[in-house]
């Protein structure tokens, strides 16, 4: 067993077909979860993994499971995989890798008659990207039992479309929703492999990245309330430009964020809208979603405690008023111990470089480390880019990746009692 | 002739008349030009031109003439008046005010059985105000013979219909726009009352000013290419973030602009777009218009110089590409001498208080100015607002205007043989 390896010929194929269905003419993935051409990859798969031998089964979320027995029924699933949804003109490996990793490995076990005593499970995840339903995560969350009937209820996307019908277009059971909740005693652990998203591996040369904890996510909606007025007759000093006032806000977040002593926090202002956005009026109102991430909420915390104070002065400063209202605050999630233990363990036996870090991007992976031992391996991003074309990820790291996998599963198989 | 003066209540009773047109649930004024609300007050105005006995004729940019013949017919027109559109939420004062005290000027004359030699044109120029046609000031640049035809050709708002069709609709006529055109000749002098729109008068317990330059206005569409990345993944270090570029490049400009000279420089950023605009996307591009206002180009253009030595260095340090395009030079328009000696001259006489100042606004009498010879008279805001529900004047300021109006009219009149 020691000297089982995936085929990476085999790897690389199975990813140029699933990076067919929804490539768009700039090179970009549009596959969107329950979009057409989702559900194309979904038919995709499904037939991938009946090929490999694997019994496939839908569970009420959409999310699909592919299913190979153990030699042990009274022991509980070691599952692995990721998601195949992407966001709007993304790349070919977010998300797809794992699912497809995963799928490697069931076949390298199945040519070769591996003796697993756990079943295995590949899981491919529902909407894990953010999508036109605002609702990301929805398969992790839905087997984590975070996510009720009621949550769907009424929800819709730009068109009006139904998250229910959406679902159940997929192979979902909105009505049986709660029913893809999983037991944890099910369970025995779950693997993820994902691509980086950032630059920390590619800038070392490591080949695998091994994940202590999973970012934490903190949320606000900003509202800077200022006063309208006329662009030219108003002087400079009689202004209250919400623009200009959120402009200073921003920056010293930005200021707060980039002189962090740890290289693992970071904040962004992605989103911005002003009002009323005419040429020649004083911007009245802006509206501004801040995010910060971090390892560990204490993290978290002190960086929006220094911008409380930054941003009470300049709002006494500029005459303006700052509301704030909180948007997410989702703890950082730790990988699990033994798991990580393992990793470290096979890929050293592999005789790979590895890097301890966190994952500055959420995962399906956090939501499962509530039902049980979870954790994630990273493979480096060229230039550090996702969730764009450009996101790419060598073969080379990528086949060791997967061996890595591998053999954590085979590793877990016999360590495991239950 | 010296102890004319015009009727207070029945100009008051007429602005609160007009201003119900368009009225919306907070107080605000929604007539915005060739909506179905400034339709109808263009109605409700040619039927009380009517009344009041003048002659009514809508040129082909559907500007309103309300005209009272003089008695020598050799004479050129002397016109005054302003517009009756407003901004989305704006008040009743800007531009109304010009028209309706043009009215009661007219109304005082008539009942007062005048002898004027010259034809007086009481004028309401169509979409002074920026409008979603993308054309202001439309119907006086029209007068000017700034626009043509083919500048109308195929623009529309957003729901996507023609201008023609509104302009039309409005009583103008697309097919003979250039009519609209006024021979300078036929013209011996301009003159529009207008809300001051700032705090100059005010602060200085002033009724009213007497403007010497319409203001230069000057405006940039600027692009910032940064690039789009994971807001989780992407270290602080490594982004190239527009939207904190551009943060910082607005900044720069307020403080060249606050920092000027001279306290009739001002300059504002009330446009932004941000792309993609995701809570979890570092921006890749952010869009703003940047306007300089002033009294001079030469005060203008040392702004613009100033900021763009800021820009680059701004570019260089965060890596982003600036991208500027002139949108808008509108160079500084003086008032004509002779109408500003006769306007403090009246003033003196009347005994009130004036000012000479610089319009910071954009003005219809701008345009007129390059027909024949111009002149402005500001009224006092209250707070300094304008293009917001809040705007006011006292009534004691309009009645003073209007009797300084008035009296210039009798005196270039009397004094102006062409």
């Amino acid at each position: 067993m020691r000297e089982l390896r995936i085929q990476p010929e085999r790897l690389e194929n199975q990813l140029q077909k699933l990076g067919s269905f929804g490539r768009n003419e700039q090179g970009g993935i549009d596959r969107t979860t329950f979009t057409p051409s989702e559900l194309a990859a979904r038919e995709w798969l499904k037939s991938e993994l009946r090929r490999a031998g694997l019994h496939v089964r839908i569970d009420p979320a959409a999310n699909i499971w592919g299913r190979r027995d153990g030699g042990d029924h009274s022991l509980p699933v070691i599952a692995f995989g990721s998601h195949i949804d992407t966001v709007p003109n993304g790349g070919m490996y977010d998300g797809a890798l794992g699912v497809l990793i995963a799928l490697e490995v069931m076949r390298t076990l199945i040519d070769n008659d591996a003796a697993i005593r756990h079943p295995l499970e590949l899981v491919s995840f529902s909407a894990e990207e953010p999508n036109p339903f605002g609702l990301s995560t929805l398969g992790s969350r839905a087997a984590a039992g975070k996510l009720s009937r009621s949550d769907l209820e009424g929800v819709t996307d730009n068109e009006g479309r139904l998250l229910t019908e959406a679902l159940a277009a997929a192979g979902g059971d909105p009505d049986k929703f709660e029913k893809a909740r999983l037991d944890p005693a099910w369970l025995s652990a779950f693997l993820e492999v994902h691509i980086e998203q950032g630059k920390r591996l590619l800038e070392r040369n490591i080949a695998v990245g091994i994940v202590t904890s999973i970012t934490g996510i903190y949320r606000e909606v900003v509202t800077v309330h200022g006063e309208a007025n006329h662009a030219g007759t108003t002087r400079m000093e009689d202004r209250c430009d919400a623009l200009m006032a959120a402009s200073e806000l921003m920056l010293a977040f930005e200021e707060i964020c980039r002189n962090h002593p740890s290289g693992e926090v970071v904040g962004t202002v992605g989103c911005i809208s002003n009002f009323p956005n005419a040429a020649n009026i004083i911007p009245a109102k802006v509206v501004f979603i801040l995010e910060a991430r971090g390892n560990s909420e204490l993290e978290i915390q002190k960086v929006m405690e220094a911008w409380s104070l930054r941003a009470e002065v300049i709002g006494v400063k500029r005459k303006i008023r700052i509301e704030r209202r909180l948007m997410l605050n989702q703890a950082p999630v730790p990988m699990e111990q033994t798991v990580i233990g393992v990793c470290r363990q096979k890929v050293d036996e592999l005789g790979y470089d590895s890097l301890f870090l966190g994952s500055m991007a959420g995962h399906d992976a956090a939501h499962m480390s509530a039902l049980t031992r979870t954790g994630m391996l990273f493979v480096p991003s060229l230039e550090g880019k996702s969730h764009c074309l450009e996101e790419r990820s060598r073969m080379d790291d990528i086949e060791k990746a997967a061996n890595v996998l591998l053999h954590v599963i085979l590793e877990l198989d016999c360590t495991l009692d239950q």
